[in-house]
């Protein structure tokens, strides 16, 4: 078993987490007849997008905010292939942090719930000018408040 | 032989002219071991960048400009396909055009200067509330006029 | 109202259709805040392989018959642009052809179902060689035959 | 400055290098008028292809020689954002490993050499029945010979 991206804190609450269902389009596979590792990248944003909408933290809500939240790290560990037509799912996992960063871990599984791909990324939360909170901005202390508080799921 | 896309009139200056060299690449070929056909548009945009910063139209003088030119129609005929690897030219023409708009034709050939593609491309120029001009703004027409007096070369 | 892309005969049977909805993703919008327009060829191509599925001329219909159906001729007309997040639908319209090819239109309507987009592809049956069928192969004569008698809805 | 992706080791043969030249293209750019991140993969593919071809060892290699060097991990660390039009080098650096696999370093660099994205991938070679070698196969055993003795460059 893989260690973990984002290991758990006993005073954390517990992970956010959104599913999205999607199938291999052919466009996605190389001519080896896989999914090309380079697509990946767009599956993990897919789950990023459906737990950002969920939760009030996706792309509208930091536009709307003037926050900015640019990917600082990714990170892709490839299991087992896809291909074409395939069904699979995107699990997106959003881990607390204490700082102003959103840890998101990503496990895409096919139809059989097999474990196909997993992977993190990091995001920094920054003002218009560039430059990372020192403390989070207003809604995502609330977003944070509700979390601690058990009110999201 | 094909029938021209953009037909020529006696009065009109000649096209304007610019080629840039590419090669395949390997997410760019499809479980078929060929280009896949949705590539193109962006072969075809390479050429129209190079174009437009060679005489002055490109994207960053219509942002200057506060132009709008999307896209209003594509077209692609597929002679032949490209394979991995393989290097390629992509020409882009511009064809002389009254109205406020840019007509722009395509001719992709391989190593050996066979034509694989072929191709256009329509756009309009509008203003920034999306209106199109009824004359060429001061810009676009400063263009016109040194290319009808064969300044563009 | 535009000029039809295949024009009806009164002897042909009605053409087919199938129906998908998508959801522009991030990486599908440009700088300006639309859907780039070398996007639509991915978004034409969800209509068409419903639609293969759905009456068994699917790539995995062509290749578990060693038939080729490579795309000749794509073509796009930009009505409307799509922004990031809105939800639209992809119909896929197979034209009948006497001849061994697939007709395609394309029309892409936005949530309220305002015309985006519309287009078309063709695409010729090839046998492995490269060549193209002066008849169609048999599968495809049973799927014209089904076609033809109104069997498929 | 970070850690080393891939430690040196005393005895092992220096890395091999490779860089090529690329230039931002408008459909690589997102909403934010950045390159959207999950086009690296991509670029950094670009200098895994160009050292692949230079030193033997690129996709024509291993599909000759019935070698899959499928991707198992990728890394990339965003140092700072890329624009439209912007020129940069991609650099790949190709590690020593004892074991049957490729350990790809990349840094991409502005016009003026700043630094503004590293990271890794790691390829395992496997037989076409997909398992591992336990010793690399012929051509790379005589790549590596080639590589120890210093003949590489």
């Amino acid at each position: 078993m893989r260690r973990p991206y984002f290991p758990a804190k006993g005073d954390h609450p517990p992970p956010l987490r959104a599913r999205v269902q999607r199938r291999v389009r052919f466009e996605e596979v190389d001519p080896l007849g896989i999914v090309w590792h380079g697509r990946y990248p767009s599956y993990f944003e897919d789950a990023r997008v459906v737990l950002g909408e969920r939760y009030g933290i996706g792309y509208d809500d930091f536009r709307a905010n003037q926050v900015l939240a640019p990917i600082k790290k990714l990170h892709i560990d490839y299991v087992k292939p896809l291909r074409f037509g395939e069904e699979f799912s995107i699990e997106g996992v959003l881990h607390w942090a204490e700082a102003a960063r959103l840890n998101f871990e990503f496990v895409i599984r096919d139809a059989r719930e097999q474990v196909t791909t997993t992977g993190f990324s990091v995001q920094l939360l920054m003002d218009p000018s560039g430059e990372v909170f020192m403390v989070p901005p207003p809604f995502c202390q609330a977003f944070r408040e509700r979390w601690r508080a058990g009110e999201l799921r």
